[in-house]
């Protein structure tokens, strides 16, 4: 893979030219591709030169740089850390104030009457403020990506970048909020202290269990929809492309048996999904091996699951259970299937393996014996990513004004996104839509909505539903 | 004072003609500048119309429209209620996410590399986040401009407003938490939580005297700055159009005696600076008198005040203490000072009445008697505006990485402010510059960060100052 580096050197003219610079990078693997000159001078300048190599080369040309008589390297920034310099987001004003009269109108003393509208009426905080499009995202930096428990500082970037695409995708103004707590009651009453100006919260790499009760405390103590997204945008996915994947095959929900290996955050999800979906007969696995119906456990979801009349009863290892399963979804760790258990599935298996970065199997072992292949990469064909469910959720539930996100609100949200796939174009390397298929984003507003004001969580209509 | 309204009519074209509906309004006092054709139709049809006309007469057009047969009024906006819908503020990238390139730059896979590289370096979040620019505007509602304890959905307007001003003014992005409580231990904590994204805290609007504790406990607690607007922007500028007042009249701080009316949040923090900028007779007057030097108090902030060697020991009511006084200082309530009190001071007397909306002294009835006079209000000269302190106090500690806002720092803000205006320009109606005047923000910043490092609270010395 090519990178590109920028490299800022201070060059003393007495003692090296360019060309030896230039020369040097050359034998190390690099490619000058631009030179900008941000200090002249006569004996010494600075200049930052932007180098283009294989990754693998990067460190090599670094230490040639750094080894030169009359080079002195002040600093070393590739693409990725640019983007991030000074943060990705900025807070900007809808209307500029540049006048008296712009002032009087968003600031003293005109604000006042607008505050006295809001004071006499509650409700019309989502007309004249920003809670209508804005959600939190939140996090404690508990379980950040594959990085785990790396604290709030560490965690921004991710929030950051969540907060782009929300606004890029769905026109959602999301702003990061990193906690310094990892207490479970602490994060609720925060998050709960901080609710009137959003309209909802998006709950991002906190850890499991504590996540679950998070999340559930808050959606029924707040009116406004709490989205513990590692828990269901996953969720949403996964079963979007299942749906996909089993019209491939030619097998309905109904008929399948599904094993979930990795009962965390997004697992359980996914198995609640799963039974929403008409899965009757589901295989929950966790490191012990299977959960079983009317097993006893100390987890609450797992309780949960052992009480559900579609969950087996047959104990046993994954390599045991997978034996005749039709799926296999895997929410663990890399490396934990083999061959051999894919070919000890049903006919025509199907193998979601979205351990992150390593699946619980290679696509290049999975697929000789597996019908359909998905995986969380994005060098893989069928790619399981959350960025396809989040943005249209939110716009949805903001749109109508849900009190929540509910079950139906989800299970809607997978369908609408596993049928921007048409018929003609489903095949096996191709089950789920590219995130950035524009229609996604509407697809899944319009079917969150429906869903909603079905069910009766919507307190507003949109235009577009009257 | 002339407004806009907006007016959106149904109109049955069977029952009623445009011409009637234009010559109620006019008859009504008002003045259509613009139609809108909302929904066009053969019987019935919807249209906006902008309707100027003096503020006194809104009520009485509203009222003929609705008494007409065939014009049902949908809805009523007025220029100031349209700027607020939907909010006034945006949160939006800085980079596009076009594609998969863009997508594992700022989010996965590439953001992992920059959460590592601060999760091994906390202060790369300065570099990397939004951090080193973000500034949270916390309110809990309770004394919202003048209109009281309103609550936080009632406040965001004012919240709003403010980052708006924070962003165009300094370049600061600004994001408003509206807390829904009013608990000075939680609103603590709270703010202690959210903090690690935010590189300051703007405290607003937050009632007298838990708003003390809530900035002094913070301040001690956090490394970021932490400012409580309504108590040190309101003093900056009064001490910058102070300072200035003084020269108009010859005096000096030294040889001044300050009455100051109103020890709340802003009168206890000018009590503060004043004694900073070298007062050395200081009146504190409340509803039961001034507050003496050896007095017995329970206000924690007032026991300071009876402490300090400058306050004033004679006893006495706002009336008899401020006979003599050179300088009235009034952050009280309307219409408490007469015309006999302000001939009653020394000569020259400087009347500072920044009651709002209501000053302690009409202009009209202090000018004669007094050599300068200031108000709050942007309807007579020398505006006493915070506006002119809190962008540019922020952007210099936010350059510097102030580790808090000292009084060496607002004190500078002060001189800074004050020096805007040229000894050419000095007139006792221009004592302090326009709020949108462009080298407040840029003087303000220097002096803010030369105190700051000078009293070694400054973590980064900016380029313009190596």
């Amino acid at each position: 893979m090519y990178n590109s580096i920028i490299v800022r050197l201070e060059f003393d003219h007495r003692l090296v030219g360019f060309g030896d610079v230039a020369a040097a990078i050359g034998k190390a693997g690099g490619d000058i591709v631009s030179i900008d000159v941000i200090r002249p001078g006569q004996d010494k300048s600075v200049r930052d030169l932007t180098i283009q190599s294989p990754e693998q080369a990067e460190s090599g040309i670094v230490e040639a740089l750094r080894r030169m008589n009359g080079i002195r390297v002040i600093n070393i920034s590739d693409r990725t850390f640019l983007a991030h310099l000074g943060g990705k987001i900025a807070v900007t004003p809808k209307l500029p104030v540049k006048n008296r009269d712009d002032l009087s109108r968003v600031y003293t003393p005109g604000v006042a009457r607008v505050c006295n509208a809001i004071h006499q009426d509650a409700r019309k905080a989502y007309s004249l403020t920003i809670k209508r499009n804005t959600v939190a995202v939140v996090t404690d930096g508990s379980a950040v990506l594959g990085l785990g428990n790396i604290g709030p500082y560490a965690a921004a970037p991710v929030m950051e970048g969540k907060a782009m695409l929300f606004k890029q995708l769905a026109d959602v103004d999301a702003f990061p909020i990193c906690l310094d707590t990892q207490d479970t009651e602490e994060i609720i009453r925060t998050i709960r202290h901080i609710s009137p100006i959003f309209g909802g919260i998006n709950l991002e790499d906190i850890s499991s269990p504590r996540c679950f009760e998070i999340e559930e405390r808050l959606a029924d103590e707040l009116d406004i929809p709490v989205f513990h997204d590692d828990q269901h945008g996953t969720a949403i996915v996964v079963v979007a492309g299942l749906l996909n994947a089993l019209k491939v095959v030619g097998k309905q929900p109904e008929q399948v048996r599904v094993v979930v290996n990795g009962v965390g955050a997004a697992g359980v999800s996914i198995c609640k999904m799963l039974l929403a979906a008409g899965v009757k007969r589901l295989v929950p696995v966790d490191r012990e091996g299977a959960i079983v119906r009317g097993g006893a456990y100390e987890h609450p979801m797992w309780r949960w699951l052992a009480e559900q009349r579609e969950v087996q009863e047959a104990p046993g290892s994954l390599r045991e259970v997978i034996r005749g399963a039709d799926v296999f979804i895997g929410v663990s760790r890399g490396g934990l299937l083999t061959a051999e258990d894919v070919q000890a599935m049903a006919p025509d298996p199907i193998v979601f393996a979205m351990a992150n970065p390593t699946p619980e199997i290679a696509p290049e072992e999975a697929l000789p014996h597996a019908a359909v292949v998905a995986t969380g990469r994005s060098d893989y064909p069928n790619q399981i990513n959350n960025v396809l469910a989040f943005p249209g959720v939110f716009r949805g539930a903001l749109d109508c004004r849900a009190r929540r996100i509910n079950e139906a609100m989800k299970l809607a949200a997978a369908r609408a996104i596993a049928s921007v796939v048409s018929g003609k174009e489903l095949n096996a390397s191709y089950i789920i839509p590219s995130i950035f298929n524009e229609r996604v984003v509407a697809k899944v507003r319009y079917a969150v909505i429906e869903a909603a004001i079905q069910t009766g969580v919507a307190r507003r209509v949109p235009p577009d539903f009257r």
